[in-house]
């Protein structure tokens, strides 16, 4: 199929301008469901959210479908009508948990529009940013096509799952089950960041992860700790120790073997990173923070994006209510996950963390590990032709170079698209630095929302001529 | 006064066995009303049980009363018809929280009977030892003697707080207000442990205790892990750096100072500690632990009586539900507490500490610290003439040679009875070292409660020549 005209994608840009109002209240929608993936009482939601998206893909032609998993269901929906390539949109309806929810000014589901100090709007809403606003971009970019043209510049295929907050892990044996289905030419993300406020950006190069929760027994109850206090084992000192013991007094990872495999950055793109326009004060400074935590040697863009990490997401054991309890208790518990660069097997991580946990508890005592999450980091190839039409249209859409960037988050998903359809992907974001992703007063400015749908309209019609 | 004539103590003792059964029911009332001091959602319970308490004392003739405090609520009481000596009797009528729920096998608040293997029958509920239990052993022996003979043998005042396990805030400024109404020629606490099932115990040894809730803000908000993880500042990886820098590898306390003023045991203490038929290993067995944790030259005895102690009683931050949330949290949180012994000044400890917590603190971080409690050590008097009528009575009641104990907890307020009335204070008490004080399914053996009763109307008897 030959790329459309350029008044034909003017006119589904008039469009997009035109219905912002009405793509708004179809994200509010989708945002009031709450979603949350991670905690089994909201899986009712999650499956209302599917519906909702599966109706909503129905509802612009395409053949869409709810596709039960074991856990949180899928969402596929197809429009082949066209000829030429074929792409696969992937977005994730589910959202993360809430708390603190006294940090939160508004109702976390509830979206609220907040004028902004730069004259844009803030949507706010838990998952108005990650990933329902940014997945909707490329959903009303199809629909504004169909709506004036009555059909799409190349083929499309949706998939949105509802786990991706919980580690995906419906999503390799369901990629596995539908490959000859759902295998194109190119994967489509839209769950990044773009490079500043007027700069779009396009994510080559991603961390992966191992998330663990290790729980570590002493003894067979809680014990008084002015009875017990001295003889008997802490296990909450016992957890200090062991994550205290995570990091070496230089800002690097002290588990045996743990950089293992890495590789120093590539002279060109390390080039590349240093001329980006960077504020690393201003990084830190917006989050309340002055010296960077890393490895001392380290610019913070190394930091976050091209080494790896090990973060404690969450410790819990004995008392933490209001006053006071002179307990120890019998558990104590962590969250730990490292973020993964490549080179990195994310099972000999997990394996060596494991090992260097088990070599620190007391012969008396006991510990046990949860998995939450596995997945290698990823690189995209530079030289894809999706790649470069995608920097043109949103080049033309933003006015400014698009940049390539990592990102110290991880995808896992990446991967598995990789591995189980042979697709690479490409990611492509709208979200802002500021969105506050994962904390309280999520956010996603007006302006990501509709340029973003924008910058879809005319990706699509830049795919036409591949 | 004199002396009871023995006679007229066995009519008494046995009344408290015929009437053990009503004994009981009243235990039940207190029992159930969950008078949790430390949280305040449970505060018009504590007045209930204040409100209980003056009651059942009026009932036997008491001139009783509820005081206010900008706190919960004392009771006192006083029957002074008799001449002769004056004691004060002090107890607390609130209890631990019952966290966690899910480990109780009855309602925390609904008192159950259980048979014990040995034969005695447990009293299961929260503060069926501590101190609902131990308390009313005291106001059942004096409503005993006033049943049977009309009269106490003694001048007797009771004093009830509400705030025991809140480190009793309001007790000092009360009883500097209350000095000459309470002031006593011995204070009686009955909150202590026997020292095996069959011998009883004076415990004349008392750590003091420092606790401390510290408070560590890194970023101003929670972070992505993904996105700010290794260059943002992890609090919690903070709160565990400083919480393993408080011990020393050996099971010691690494704080500059620490064991500063602190004496070893006197020889003859030592001698008899040695020769009191005490378990080690069980002591650790019975709670699902082997390896003693606290110094390594120090007997179980000496960690837990006669060294000082650092203990974590919680700590929190960041995610701890159901699955997994990748945050670098904004604050991370601990209790901890101190036990101190004599020589160890308690702000001294608690000023060492802060100091020691501040100088690990990140520049661009911040810590606040907020007091639990600030009471040093105590040792009483061994030549009392009430320590040696006690002495007597108890041998009388249980057949055994009674034991001069230690003990690991704080009962803060009896530094108070001394600083503020003068008065030293006997600690005499009936729960056993299996009665999970503080622990899900707290129990109190019934034995306990009944020859508790009839010990001090032995004791009551005894005091009658002094």
């Amino acid at each position: 199929m030959p790329k459309p005209a350029t008044d034909q994608i003017n006119a589904v840009l008039a469009h997009v301008d035109r219905t912002i109002g009405e793509s708004l209240e179809r994200l509010f929608e989708l945002i009031r469901i709450p979603s949350i993936s991670t905690d089994p009482a909201y899986g009712d939601h999650c499956r209302r959210a599917a519906e909702w998206l599966s109706a909503e893909l129905a509802a612009i032609g395409f053949d869409a479908s709810v596709r039960d998993t074991t856990g949180h269901p899928m969402v596929v929906g197809h429009d082949k009508a066209a000829s030429g390539a074929h792409v696969l949109f992937y977005g994730h309806y589910d959202v993360q948990p809430v708390d603190p929810l006294a940090l939160w000014n508004t109702d976390p589901f509830e979206p609220t529009l907040q004028p902004l100090e730069n004259g844009d709007t803030a949507i706010v809403a838990r998952g108005a940013s990650d990933d329902k606003g940014q997945l909707l971009t490329f959903v009303e970019a199809c629909r504004a096509w169909k709506t004036v043209t009555g059909s799409l510049p190349i083929q499309v295929s949706m998939l949105f799952e509802g786990e991706e907050e919980a580690s995906s892990p419906s999503l390799a044996p369901f990629l596995d089950k539908t490959a000859a289905e759902l295998k194109a030419d190119t994967v489509l993300v839209c769950d990044t960041d773009m490079w500043d406020r007027d700069t779009p950006a396009v994510t080559t190069m991603l961390r992966g992860m191992v998330g663990q929760e290790i729980e570590i027994s002493c003894a067979n109850r809680d014990l008084h700790s002015g009875m017990f206090g001295n003889a008997a084992r802490n296990p909450l000192q016992v957890l200090a120790d062991i994550v205290s013991s995570l990091r070496t007094p230089d800002g690097g990872v002290a588990i045996a073997g743990f950089y293992e495999g890495t590789c120093e950055l590539p002279e060109a793109v390390h080039r590349q990173w240093q001329a980006l326009p960077f504020d690393e004060d201003g990084f830190l400074r917006d989050v309340g923070l002055s010296i960077p935590a890393g490895e001392k040697d380290r610019s913070i863009l190394e930091q976050i994006w091209a080494r790896p990490t090990c973060e404690i997401n969450g410790m819990s054991g004995g008392y933490a209510g209001t006053g006071f309890k002179t307990v120890i208790p019998a558990k104590a518990s962590a969250k730990i996950s490292f973020r993964l660069v490549e080179g990195q097997d994310p099972i000999a991580i997990r394996d060596a963390f494991q090992a260097h946990v088990r070599a620190r508890i007391p012969a008396d005592c006991s510990v046990s590990f949860k998995d939450h999450g596995l997945s290698p980091a990823t690189t995209m190839p530079l030289d894809s032709p999706f790649l470069r039409k995608t920097l043109e249209a949103l080049t033309t859409e933003w006015q400014r170079e698009t940049a390539l960037a990592g990102t110290g988050g991880s995808i896992p998903i990446i991967g598995e698209f990789k591995r189980r359809l042979g697709c690479d992907a490409l990611l492509v974001g709208f979200a802002r630095f500021d969105n506050r992703v994962h904390s309280p007063n999520e956010k996603y400015d007006l302006s990501s929302f509709q340029k973003g749908i924008r910058s879809w309209v005319r990706i699509l019609a830049a795919f036409g001529d591949i």
